[in-house]
């Protein structure tokens, strides 16, 4: 029987079947600290990378780890149609009709800090009951470890009851997401060809809630910077100089604070420009979707929220554009008092952007915005750490629809389509170099703790995740040309 | 010959002749590091007290090392007139007409960070050649140590040479002085008959240059405040989460960037309500100073300076109070980019007051402006680190004129009256609890980067500080009843 009409259900017992072996696996990648962002883990970033190469080598997939001049890229290769070597990696997609998927991933995490917080170690797994049943503890759990390895099993399944995949499958995972992904588009550039395909499956998002799968549509974009304010030549005692010179902290958080007025709305000039109001359809879309905003806010222990005025929480989370400090320090930071005027002062600023802004036109905008108000004897340091736009995602498309179907084959509840705060530069570096949309088929929940202290993954999600992506796979088989 | 009556030239020249040595002592006290606000550098802080308590004792004074709730304070007793022990402790001041002095400094020192910036460990005293001859480079090289030494080395040479002090002396260092003086008030209230004096002599502020020596009459108070902004229960994820409700890190900026309007002028309510300007005959005496603006702004690396508009540099060091942001800390400041929306944000705030102004006043006034306005969802923890008045020394005293003349004796330019941007708490406490007046006779330079990373202190100035304190013992001996 062709590879395309191979039965789903026998893939579905084996993940079941091979499931404690599957957890343990994950357990494997999440012992491995690959803190992309910090230099100090630049080796056990190599090594997350490595360990995820060898596991599809193992599988089954023509695998490499390919160096970059930050952190590695995994490629892997199976094609059901010709012989799994060099022949494989032909740069020709849908050979004899079969779609060809590429399917995307990170290994590396955020950093775990603050490291007090955890209840476990953030990097030594940890199984725990939850109300949802079993879940597991640990940085990279869900974000995106764990959401990686539903594919990566799923395939695993496939293999191990027919020997062979359905569609023909490129694997491609990075090293570089949580640190702007300064690799990505160079490496999508040289490798064009090698990571051609139809259609482009990243599994990094969340389900509308643990009974209800999700595709997301709609990513927002982000514009990071760091911005170090210099006054003094050093630091300073406050006694003596106190007063009669511009105090970096004080200035930077002037600034700071003039980045949004008492409304907080954006005051960077042309911000909102390109900004683009929701269409009647996406307003009764999400209307639909019966979003509890209580839950939502309760879920970061806030009762009423605040944003943008006049706007409601959804629009604010999914169509809002927006200016965060993500992080802030200066001068005395330690226990107890120092009577100091700091030399400089650093804020980790970020916009996360929606569709139709230019992300670029945005990041000069911010920079234009501090640098218009460099108070006096001071100088500005500013370095980016990632420029990408929002995306939205066509949602007419028959891998779409496929997606749907797998989803609906493996949930009681049918799958919804939902926007996202959150940002994938993968998805905009896809279209743009590669000319193919992504599918964003998540299954994180939304109290996972994704970038905080205790993050966790659901072994229900798990799971589900894994059989969704064996079910997809079988109804890519039936996409046609 | 009555003590009164000893004369001072050969103890000027004892000093000359163990120099060296007195140079190694303060190198021994300043390899402590006795960091008074940090709790981990608790038992270097009492070693610094007991080396202080134990070198007293050697010099012949009755000295002993006192617990309190904190750091423990040095109280040394030394009565030429009784016999040097439990007697010596007797309460009565001017005992036979002579007078009765209580010198002050403290044994402890602020951090040292940021620690990459010090040319040699803080800890390790090194002499360095500069411009005016060799210089010692350590924390606390003159903040306090090396001034504190420099009225220990007289009483050394004194005893060396003559057996006896010209005048009764007893001797109180504190440990706490960087970290707010908690136990100073409640010290100096259970032992105020054994500490009582006629006046107060300490060594902690600046000469006007270094030929030109200065007693500071006029010393700023300070009210210290850390202040934590919490908002949601635990750090989030910004895509998730960013614009939908208060960032502290956004908000805290905001508000501190609000404590100043565009003038710089501070935004406290009543804030400069019982602040006095300055009288016809301090302008006058403060111009003839001839302040060298450039050079003091200069030294901090910057040109124009930037303060309150419409004053002067001088009396926005000296005679305006002041609101700085000492530190600030809030979400991710490690290396790279972290997307995160923090749970909480810190920042360390000071006031510097004048004269008149009430600093419990100004305390509350900063906690109200701070909670009006609490962002939705957030709640302030705020926490005192010190909270003390402004001083003006009398001009007007016998003991000043005889510190004037002792230090007329010592320098080719006589000394001047001078104020001073820093504060000193053991200054007010005395005056409230002791009931007399201090006499502020200090060796520092204004380049001496106090507070900040190679504080150092000029070896000419600790030689030409131990030979004026010298001279003042002995002038001291002369004021009558």
């Amino acid at each position: 029987m062709p590879a395309t009409q191979l039965p789903v259900a026998p893939v579905v017992k084996q993940l079941e079947k091979d499931f404690d072996g599957a957890v343990q696996r994950l357990c494997d990648l999440l012992r491995i600290p690959s803190i992309s962002t910090d230099p100090a883990y630049k080796a056990q970033t190599r090594q997350a990378g490595k360990w995820c190469a060898d596991e599809l080598k193992r599988i089954g997939f023509d695998s490499t780890l390919r160096d970059t001049p930050g952190h590695p890229m995994v490629v892997a290769h199976f094609n059901p149609e010709g012989e799994n070597g060099r022949n494989a990696r032909s740069t020709s997609s849908r050979t004899n009709g079969s779609p060809h998927i590429l399917y995307y991933g990170h290994y590396d995490v955020q950093p775990p800090d603050p490291l007090e917080l955890w209840e476990h170690p953030p990097f030594e797994p940890t199984i725990v009951d939850g109300p949802q049943g079993k879940r597991v503890v640990a940085r990279g759990a869900v974000d995106d470890k764990g959401q990686m390895m539903t594919m990566i099993e799923a395939f695993r399944a496939w293999m191990k009851v027919h020997g062979t995949l359905p569609v023909r499958v490129t694997v491609l995972l990075e090293g570089e997401e949580e640190s702007g992904s300064p690799s990505l588009d160079p490496f999508l550039k040289a490798n064009k060809k090698e990571l051609s395909a139809d259609v482009c499956v990243v599994s990094d998002t969340g389900m509308w809630n643990i009974q209800t799968p999700a595709i997301t549509y709609m990513l927002r974009g982000l514009v990071y910077i760091e911005a170090t304010l210099h006054g003094p030549s050093h630091d300073l005692h406050s006694g003596m100089y106190g007063g009669t010179l511009v105090n970096p902290i004080n200035a930077l958080c002037k600034i700071v604070g003039e980045l949004h007025d008492k409304d907080r709305v954006v005051q960077i000039p042309g911000f909102y420009d390109d900004v683009e109001e929701l269409s009647d359809e996406e307003k009764k879309m999400w209307k639909g979707l019966g979003f509890k905003e209580k839950e939502f806010l309760g879920g970061a222990g806030v009762k009423s929220g605040a944003g943008e005025k006049g706007r409601s929480t959804m629009e604010r989370m999914w169509s809002r554009p927006t200016c965060d400090a993500n992080g802030i320090y200066g001068g005395y930071t330690g226990k107890g008092a120092k009577t100091v005027i700091a030399a400089h002062a650093t804020a980790k600023i970020s916009c996360r952007l929606v569709p139709s802004q230019d992300p670029q036109k945005v990041y000069d905008g911010l920079v234009k915005f501090l640098k218009d108000r460099t108070p006096p004897d001071c100088r500005w340091e500013i370095h980016p750490h990632g420029i990408n736009p929002a995306i939205r995602v066509p949602t007419e498309s028959p891998y779409l629809e496929a997606a749907m179907k797998g989803l609906k084959q493996t949930f009681s509840k049918p799958p919804v389509l939902i926007g996202c705060g959150g940002s994938i530069p993968l998805v905009g570096s896809v279209q743009k170099i590669l000319g193919f949309d992504s599918l964003l088929v998540g299954f994180g929940l939304e109290d996972d703790r994704v970038h905080s202290p205790n993050e966790k993954f659901e072994l229900k999600c798990y799971e589900m995740g894994m059989k969704s992506h064996a079910a997809i796979l079988s109804a890519f088989a039936e996409v046609e040309g």
